[in-house]
């Protein structure tokens, strides 16, 4: 039989698989001789046994916990039924990893009826004990048995306001008499049981609340979330309960070894005098900065920076703290990395590196790659912002970023609104882990209460979300959907504009610019270019795009798409005349325009990425994409051409696909119009000789798309290098283009290696190589795509992250074919993939030489490149 | 070197490779001691090197073939130059496979106007030896020179038809001598040379002709017909001359050893008197039946039919027979397998088998496979034939079968019209095989001269196309494109029916009907089933199919498609009523009153079937294929369900796909709307527990379409099994009914191992998977494919054989993912590659448990099948 209790000093860091990350911690802690509670961990195993068993103990463990007890009982010297030295426990969940919120805790176990005055003689504090026993029965009733919290807080809320009290500490010993007898009859009628007295029977139902609160649904969805498996389990963490409500020299805290928002370095976090336990996440009251500890209780902040500091070093990353003070002497209760702002993780991580406590990379490990484009959030553009209104600025600024939506005061309607497509923004007094689902869906999240260790202020940085909580100039009405500040009132749906940063919130909509990051963000960036193996290249085509991209240093374009650039109206006007020709000279005449317009696009963009390689798709989409839509456009164009409207419809319905995506588009065009990638060649090379002879070195790549059969590449490759090497004798010049083919029909990839003789680069179009590897058209799916998720069919959204069996075994595929063929070919990504980085991680495995992908992704791409680099080297 | 000339006491039957089939036959046949005029055989790869070497002879080459021209002289004691034995020689080609009419031959070969007299001292004979002259001079100035034979024959005719002559036989010296100086003229006309006089010259000249020969287009479009690879070359035969022209003791011939349209055994041909090599095949004189042989020359009938006996039991096979008679001699120029009808094919093999000649295998073998469906060509209905008009019944049956279709009168038109979709039929003089691109195309070719050794006949036959030849009552206008037969007058255009297997045709369109083959047949078939591993189902619903089928003996029904049961219009209705309804009860009222359909229709199919097996796909089609077509269906809809035009419209949009092929279908249908699978099931077990109760073992197949995710299987599946299950208890009985998966989608073949878990059989779905895998609509690939195989780019319709780089690969990766999961897993295929022999082998290699296929092309399936077992066991 395995062992499947830890006393804290059996363990270490390193045992977060079996002690999960609290228990481990607490382990180190105790063996670094931190003031620790003691107590003992319950294994992550010991838990999924009992969930596999049909929730039931296996005797074994019954007898494990009860001998730890044992143990704990001789260590502290106190007893569960001792009259004079009470144990009292807390019971957490901690999972291997940090979940925060999803998991319950309860506190004062052990506490009943008959040992409330042992506990009161001990402390000579009735008040306290009596509202450590309501605590117990309230954590208990509601995570145990499932009692809503509302039914306690209710209650309580009744007494405060026929009393008149403001704060829980006005509460006197009969106040909470009648409250605990309350409690218990709330208790009772849910359960149709009285509120159990025996401590170890207490014990245990804790444990089982724990071990099951793995599967409650929040902690599905966290996980799901975060692509955390579902067969890890929690562990339970039994520990001596000290106390932050004992009095005024005792109190609960959170710090943070550094600013979570910032990165700045210094101890930061919030607390409370005189409470306990979840009071300071839950937002329930609005806590103090840390800093004041230091005039409150001077030696222990004296205590807490110094064990900060220690805590830090050994882990080698910024610690999120949760302490407590019990008359005056600090016990620490939890360290684990702090989670933080994607800012604050780049700021960090150079730090850390910059202070030799962790290697480039560390540091390049330590940021989630698809945190990088938080730091990116784009902002309220300055002219804009000039012209909008203010509503408050009395926020705390918990997560930073900019957006836009619309107000919903629940989250149930924000999940529905945001799956119709709209932006919203979460308006809450304070959030709850029952409030997840709406959360993840919004834009940015407002609280009226809480701290910058708030639920919604955690969860809100943990998903990089915009956040601005303990607003509290804001007077929410849940219930009658409104809010009001500053004489202004909300509406569900109406519009607002989060400033995250700076804790604003203005009327309407703001519009937004891109931001190119901070020097950190730079830092970084230049590491990850140093340690990655995958190049990142941008798709662009547009001024703009590439200039934007430029500012992250891609390797290049990795892909043009020349269709882009025949939309303008008098180069629309050119290829309908081409669509429409009679005959090959009006044809030829159509295309000899285009060509002009093509050359200057070409110039363009050669100019702008100077000695950078680009590669340049032929055309790719059917020709009934470039068709009038309406009946003014026909008539229009009719007169134009010199043609009849029925004329003009005829050649439309010639054109018209039943499965446009299965259709006549990409080098299919080139078979039957061999002259329009002709027409392209020639404007690559021209435009190309033209910069040489400005003194540019311009190598084009000129991709041909759409590739299933190996005479298609052969044909039209011999086509345009004919032409081209024509061109190049009558100018008597040289440019260095190569030929290759874009891979996107599954059958190209199992014919890569015949392909490779025909081509000197491939470049895998993982949009279109999904949708026919799935069988999924991305314009239809989209309406059914939702049940396939709410049902669980689909995990992940395949045209977001590689799906590795299907897609990706056909990349893989062709990846070995192409390098048998030709072990030196370039080999890249190009569709909307090349931005994800557990594609990339992937796309590096299977030895791929570059990703390309959206201007604005490259450096999450840099950086997942990089990681992907350390991680399978 | 290796040597590429040999004599033929060198060769034997095997070496097609290197001799060719002429060549190899005429050594086997020298070996055998038959009556072969003596000769050498220049190799295929001499071909091939020539053709390699920019048409060019090696020194190697041209001594070799000098050399073996001395050994010939030697041998017939004759020489080129001698003034008393003259040789004389016929170049002819000879490939591998048999090309009739595509390759061509030169006679009398070494004549000149020096050793004219040599030849006509030796015969006695000038006008023979004038004729023999212009002959030579008329083959080497077309075939050699390339001149149109025209020129030529417009100059004999002229001469005749001044003189007044109706025969060549009636010409004098005088007139020949006119014409060969007229034909030298024509020569030198073209060529601006002489005709050459050197015998060598003659010689190299018809070699090369030969060997080029092999790349003309006519060759070409043959290959290409019957896959026949480019690269084997022609041998070439150079035989010396025995002549069939010296008067009435002389005749030349062709023989089957059976009868080529029927299989009746006996010897079947025709001859000429006093004529030579291709007058009989070029169908220019009418020939006389080689009955007549035995009272012309009785000796040489006698030793025909023996020798002819020898042969066929030697080759164990029908044999096609050349011979020339020379004063009484009979000499055999070749021998082959016989084209035969495909009726024939049937008769003569089961023949073989009964006179021991061949074992069954061999027998299944001798059948193409794909000449099955031509014995099972439709012919004219009863009925319909009674009311036709018939045109003429004077021609030959040259090979059988019936067809309506338009007559036109030249081969470009025919094929021009073909491609555009007519059903046409080709009215010539006679056929050459210029016209091969307009015969391919023609559903009858039908001809008012020639015999049934004819070219069009033997080209006919070959193809299984109906054909009706020497219809000498037919006037027939090439020019003014018309044709007049017994007083009718037939324009381009005009509607004909012929009937080939009775040589009659008719006037306009006749109703066909299916035909289910004679006994020969069934015995083919009954073997094909025993020796076949691969067991063949059809694709069928209703109830006249499925009879059909049945005839056929499948081994069940691979293929119930269930949407082909909902377009009648009350059905149509309620699956309407389904889609738009606006509640749950709607539309469980809608799906119960299917469900009462559907129970019919499974009842009908398992009463036809017996205990076959079934394989009953669940619903695929997108729901937008049942919706209303025009205003006014919309109009009256709206009516029925009480529902306005726009909220009709409504739904509509929301249904509307942009690729519906890839859109929201098959299974994913059950994913949004659970209950019509249910409902479905229903109908399926239902029907069965019915005719369980009737006493029948039925044994539903239940196949999900178009999976590709794990996820989709495993609910559905169970959804359908829980509803099945709750079924059979309700009833107190058991079904053994099977769940099992269509795979068609791409990515399902890489999860097979997964999806295997969950299903209890495969069935491939081939269009959906070719599709998808070559990314191609084959609703749009129409439009384009046309280039495709223009331009070479397609060599093979992926549709109609098996792509196996691409498609196959898929196939066979899922059939090792699904063995290994579960060994015994029943696989089987049910697109319309099911049909096609080639596909079938590859389905046979890789191990599937079924083909099913159309109704009409399970015994070609069952043959195919057959034939792959004997072939790779």
């Amino acid at each position: 039989m395995n062992k499947q209790v830890y006393d804290f000093n059996e363990g270490n860091a390193k045992m977060k698989d079996i002690l999960g990350g609290k228990g481990a911690n607490l382990a180190e802690m105790t063996k670094l001789g931190l003031p620790i509670p003691k107590g003992f961990t319950i294994s992550t195993q010991a838990c999924m046994s009992y969930l596999n068993q049909k929730e039931d103990f296996s005797e074994d463990l019954i007898q494990e916990i009860k001998s730890h007890v044992k143990s704990l009982q001789l260590a502290t010297g106190k007893s569960f039924n001792d009259s004079t030295q009470l144990l009292l426990v807390s019971v957490r969940s901690g999972a291997k990893q940090s979940m925060p919120g999803m998991m319950d805790t309860i506190l004062n176990l052990g506490l009943n009826d008959g040992n409330l005055s042992v506990l009161a003689e001990e402390t000579g504090n009735w008040v306290f004990t009596l509202d450590c026993y309501r605590r117990l029965i309230q954590m208990y009733g509601n995570v145990v048995a499932g009692i809503p919290s509302h039914y306690f807080e209710r209650c309580l809320d009744k007494v405060k306001t026929a009393k008149g009290y403001k704060n829980d500490t006005d509460l006197n010993c009969e106040d909470w008499q009648g409250i605990i007898t309350d409690f218990k009859a709330i208790y009772y009628k849910h359960c149709q049981a009285s509120f159990p007295q025996e401590p170890m029977q207490q014990l245990f139902g804790a444990i089982a609340a724990v071990f099951s609160s793995w599967n409650n649904e929040r902690a599905q969805v966290y996980r799901e979330l975060n692509d955390i498996p579902d067969n890890l389990g929690t562990a339970v963490n039994i520990q001596e309960m000290v106390y932050g409500n004992t009095g005024n020299q005792s109190g609960t805290g959170v710090a943070f070894t550094r600013n979570p928002s910032t990165g700045e370095n210094g101890l930061f976090g919030e607390y409370l005098i005189n409470a306990q336990g979840e009071d300071v996440v839950a937002g329930v009251r609005t806590p103090a900065s840390i800093d004041k500890l230091a005039t409150d209780l001077p030696q222990c902040y004296e205590d807490l920076v110094r064990l900060s500091d220690l805590l830090e070093k050994h882990y080698c990353d910024m610690q999120d703290i949760e302490f407590t003070i019990e008359n005056g002497k600090l016990f620490i209760l939890q360290t684990r990395n702090g989670k933080r702002t994607a800012k604050a993780a780049f700021n960090i991580a150079v730090s850390l590196v910059n202070e030799g406590l962790i290697s480039k990379e560390q540091a390049l490990m330590q940021i989630e790659a698809k945190s990088v484009d938080q730091v990116l959030h784009p902002t309220f553009s300055a002219e804009a912002l000039g012209a909008a209104k203010l509503l408050t600025d009395e926020g705390l600024p918990a997560s930073p970023g900019a957006a836009s939506g619309r107000v919903y005061f629940d989250a149930a309607t924000a999940q529905e609104k945001a799956q119709a497509g709209e932006k919203v923004i979460l308006l809450r007094q304070e959030t709850s882990p029952e409030d997840i689902n709406g959360m993840v869906v919004s834009q940015a999240i407002v609280t009226s209460r809480g701290g910058m260790t708030s639920h919604a202020a955690v969860v809100a940085r943990g998903m990089g979300c915009c956040c601005v909580v303990g607003c509290s100039d804001l007077e929410i009405d849940e219930v009658a959907e409104l809010a009001r500040m500053n004489s202004q009132t909300l509406h569900a749906g109406d519009y607002i504009s989060v400033d995250g940063t700076e804790a604003k919130i203005y009327a309407g909509q703001i519009a937004m610019v891109p931001s190119t990051g901070q020097e950190a963000f730079h830092t970084i960036m230049d590491w990850a270019r140093e340690k990655a193996k995958l190049d990142v290249r941008m798709n662009a085509e547009s001024k703009s795009d590439i200039r934007m991209g430029l500012s992250f240093n891609p390797a290049g374009i990795g892909l043009v798409r020349t269709e882009h650039m025949f939309f303008a109206p008098e180069r629309l006007r050119e290829m309908r005349r081409f669509i429409f020709s009679k005959n090959a000279y009006d044809q030829d005449a159509a295309l000899k325009r285009i060509l002009n317009y093509q050359l200057e696009d070409f110039k363009t963009i050669y100019e702008e990425m100077q000695d950078r390689p680009v590669v340049i798709r032929l055309l790719d989409p059917p020709l009934h994409e470039f068709l009038p839509h309406n009946n003014q456009e026909i008539s229009q164009l009719a007169k134009q051409l010199h043609l009849t409207i029925s004329q003009l419809e005829n050649r439309m319905d010639e054109l018209a696909e039943v499965n446009p995506m299965l259709g006549h588009r990409g080098c299919r065009l080139a078979i039957s119009y061999p002259n329009l990638y002709k027409m392209q060649a020639e404007a690559i090379i021209k435009s190309a000789i033209i910069m040489k002879e400005k003194g540019l070195r311009v190598k084009p790549e000129i991709m041909i798309p759409l590739v299933g059969i190996k005479e298609e590449l052969t044909s039209i490759r011999a086509e345009i290098v004919a032409h081209i090497e024509a061109l190049l004798i009558e100018n008597k010049t040289y440019i260095d283009y190569s030929v290759g083919a874009m891979l996107e029909i599954p059958r190209a990839c199992f014919i890569a290696d015949d392909l490779a003789e025909s081509a000197d680069f491939f470049s895998f179009g993982t949009n279109d190589l999904t949708q026919l590897t799935y069988g999924f058209s991305r314009d239809d799916a989209g309406k059914f795509i939702n049940e396939y998720v709410n049902r669980k069919v689909l995990k992940l959204d395949p045209f977001q992250t590689l799906d590795e069996v299907g897609v990706g075994k056909l990349i893989e595929i062709a990846v070995n074919k192409a390098r048998q063929a030709k072990p030196e070919m370039k080999l890249g990504v190009c569709g909307e993939l090349g931005g994800d980085p557990r594609s990339i991680a992937f796309f590096h495995k299977i030895g791929l030489d570059y990703v390309s992908c959206s201007p604005f992704r490259v450096p999450i791409a840099q950086l997942a490149a990089a990681q992907a680099a350390i991680q399978f080297k």
